[in-house]
């Protein structure tokens, strides 16, 4: 069975040789450039978070509180003065996951989000699953974006007014500040309603329990984000804008497919997009995704859309020890591009710079309100999205169906056209992946995420069509260099 | 110590010999006599959910969705109808609580909420805390208002349309149904968005876990709702539109107490209130309330309001084993009135019929939208409301703040006035309850619930001026009640 995968030949993903490159140009964005040279010669925000204008250039959806955040000094003798600034102030040190959602503020992501959730924000987060503009307007926002210190950082901070975050290596990445009163001018507008002074450095209580129960409705122990960044953390968080340094880079060899909500925008405005569907996924892409994905721009195109362009937007921050990990998946993404199973002219490949909650309903809501403010105005929602095995029990963590149901009622999300997927299987009939057609039943597979992992571990073949045969290959070789095969190694049982 | 409160008499809560009765004349209400006799004589309306419309005499706060929905059928042929089909139905029987929640839904106080909760109002209520309706306005909804069945009820009732809800002694009470098309005509504009069929039955599954944590931000074993309405429930929750056969009774001696929203606000309007005060109490009102509730009067006949009207709503519903019970409550607040430690005239005494869920920040959410549908524009609220000791650790379950600024940014609850409670203590040095004044914070004694409840326990008497003499009496009287003083038994440690 592994010679069909082995007559794929498994190219290195470097710029020179990955055809899925032309997909998006990062240094190649007129959009993406003129926002930034914007930025680097506005006076009024030289230091502050300022925001980036959406594209004018073609009429994409609008990002929430209407201007995309971009929190990233300009280079200069502005960004050289913060770095020099962060030795002098108290410093936190990121964890990779922190760093992470720095990566997602500092680029609007979280818009009009401007730093990491001061009290008022957490707890509307955590009842709400949104905030509530000045103006009155409501913007989806459903996981805490928060960061955790303990009682010696609470004291070395004291009353201090602006604080570093660095690096793994001590490196400086970010100030967290009050507001100044130059920001206030820019962002009064789109600032949360408060009956209590806001924009000062907050530090209080971090309830974990309550955290933990309001965000994923459980407490059971086991849940990954909880144990790589919740348990363990400090008893307090800090909230407070953020003024980030430069751009944040992992020099993985996969920057260049970081791009930005802004850069997105500038990229969906030069292939004069009219509608935008994002796909967000943390596993590799079969067939029946592809399926589907295709199906959407056709109903798209029925509708009276003229250029549908597709987001394949893979999520690239923490994810579970036993999901794919990200370069893996991005050979195989490309892989598929190669193959022609999705159209290179009609796709942009880019990677979400989110950590992975595992918080089912709650948090497909991020991954859709985030993709608002990458200009898509499409989300295509699966079977139990975010979802996993519940920690504890034999089941689900999630009903299957309350993602795609909170996320059609959820508050911010109004703006957003929701496509809810339908079922794709394996049609043993047909020898590929189709949708599901309830009057023949037996004529359908089933390979779950599970039983996809289980086959390529044992390398096993699946069914000829449900993957692309280059992708599957890329799957098997991560296996393989996980753990070599040997000649009589037990193969692991495939569940049905 | 005991002689003190000895020396007041307790007068037994009859219509007759009772003071506080000139509060509120149920039979004397004439908004809410017209009310019940439009309903009766509206032709089509006979036998499904109806709206009260909101008196028009006095410019009361709106009810959420506009208008108030009363589910109770009218007398007469139409009612017993109702009974006579309640025979013919599958039945579920209903617990305590359950009747309390179909009390509470009968008199709008859920308005615009028509029966138990289909699952799209319960998902919302679980993420959002509110509900969106067909208008696209929101109105808050915090607690899930639902009805479990266990698997065989749920078999019993197969694809059966109309259900029948009865009593612990099987007497009908309602009926549990799909929409009616006369019904739609009238609801249409105040039910919910969804992008799926809505108006059948629907029974769907009880994530007890799930709901729990969502609830109350924690899955802790010990939270009293929970023990008493949740962990011994079905598995199925079932939910649809209510027809009730009367209106829900206790014959308990305070039915008389039991005023619905719109008789409430056909007393405000009678009494002519510009503006109506809500204080949600489960609790003896010792002086430190009356200083506040007094002060609060105060402080809107300042704003320029010429009849603010206080509506003291001791919550009537299930409430833990260590409360003081409704009875007592009552007889207590009585006394208060009877001593003149509030003003008859400018306060109205009535049984919020709700359930206690000791939900904290999410329960105080429901305590005031609830008040909203009974024609209160104000609310005011205390330190961490509806909240209590952690069941399992050592501290109490909520930050004390976190109930008042989450209520202060609920949605849906932007129309109504919040007012945060100001801290009262007792001032030694004045020898009465004062607001507490930082600059001297040694004069203060803070008696919590706890001493309050341990003193009266012990037959010991707070200090003179803490709580009138007569309702102290009554709270002595029922520990006697609960457990006869013994010449040599041991007090009770009272906390400091």
């Amino acid at each position: 069975m592994a010679s069909m995968a082995a007559a794929f030949v498994v190219k290195s993903l470097t710029p020179a040789s990955n055809p899925a490159h032309n997909l998006i140009h990062p240094p190649l964005l007129p959009g993406s450039l003129h926002i930034r040279r914007r930025l680097q010669t506005t006076a009024a925000a030289p230091l502050r978070a300022t925001f980036a204008p959406a594209t004018a250039s073609c009429s994409l959806i609008e990002p929430d509180g209407g201007r995309l955040v971009d929190l990233v000094a300009p280079e200069g003798p502005a960004r050289d003065a913060l770095r020099r600034e962060a030795a002098r102030c108290p410093q936190i040190r990121l964890s990779r996951i922190d760093l992470e959602w720095v990566h997602v503020l500092s680029e609007g992501w979280a818009s009009p989000l401007g730093g990491f959730m001061r009290e008022a924000e957490f707890l509307q987060t955590l009842h709400f699953n949104c905030l509530r503009l000045g103006d009155g307007s409501v913007v989806n926002m459903s996981v805490p974006i928060v960061l955790a210190i303990d009682d010696a950082q609470k004291r070395a901070i004291g009353d201090r007014r602006r604080v570093a975050l660095v690096d793994a290596r001590d490196r400086p990445v970010a100030i967290l500040s009050e507001s100044a009163p130059m920001f206030h001018s820019i962002d009064m507008l789109t600032k949360m309603v408060y009956s209590w002074p806001c924009y000062s450095i907050e530090i209080y209580k971090h309830n974990k329990e309550e955290r933990i129960a309001r965000t994923w409705g459980t407490t059971a122990p086991g849940l990954p984000y909880v144990q790589e960044a919740i348990a363990k953390a400090g008893n307090w968080l800090i909230g407070g804008d953020l003024e980030v340094i430069e751009r944040v880079k992992y020099n993985d060899g996969l920057d260049q497919y970081r791009l930005s909500p802004g850069e997105l925008r500038a990229e969906f405005a030069r292939r004069n997009a009219d509608a935008v569907f994002a796909f967000q996924l943390r596993n590799p892409v079969h067939n029946g995704h592809a399926l589907l994905m295709t199906d959407t721009r056709r109903r798209l195109l029925e509708m009276g859309y003229k250029n549908p362009v597709l987001l394949l937007h893979p999520l690239g921050g923490y994810t579970k020890a036993d999901d794919v990990p990200l370069s893996w998946r991005m050979k195989q993404h490309e892989k598929v591009l190669e193959d022609g199973v999705l159209n290179p002219e009609t796709t942009v490949v880019a990677i979400f710079p989110s950590p992975m909650h595992y918080a089912g309903p709650t948090e497909v809501q991020w991954h859709a309100k985030s993709r608002i403010n990458a200009g898509a105005n499409f989300y295509i929602v699966g079977r139990d999205p975010a979802g996993m095995s519940h920690p504890v029990e034999k089941r689900d963590l999630y009903d299957a169906d309350h993602g795609k149901k909170v996320l059609s009622m959820a508050p911010g999300l109004q703006k957003l056209n929701i496509l809810p997927f339908k079922v794709a299987a394996y049609d043993k009939t047909q020898k590929k992946m189709a949708f599901f057609d309830p009057s023949r039943p037996d004529d359908f597979l089933f390979i779950s995420g599970t039983k996809m992992r289980t086959l390529a571990k044992n390398r096993e073949n699946p069914p000829d069509g449900f993957m692309c045969p280059g992708g599957w290959k890329v799957l098997v070789d991560y296996y393989d260099s996980v753990a070599p095969p040997e000649a009589n190694k037990l193969r692991e049982p495939v569940p049905a």
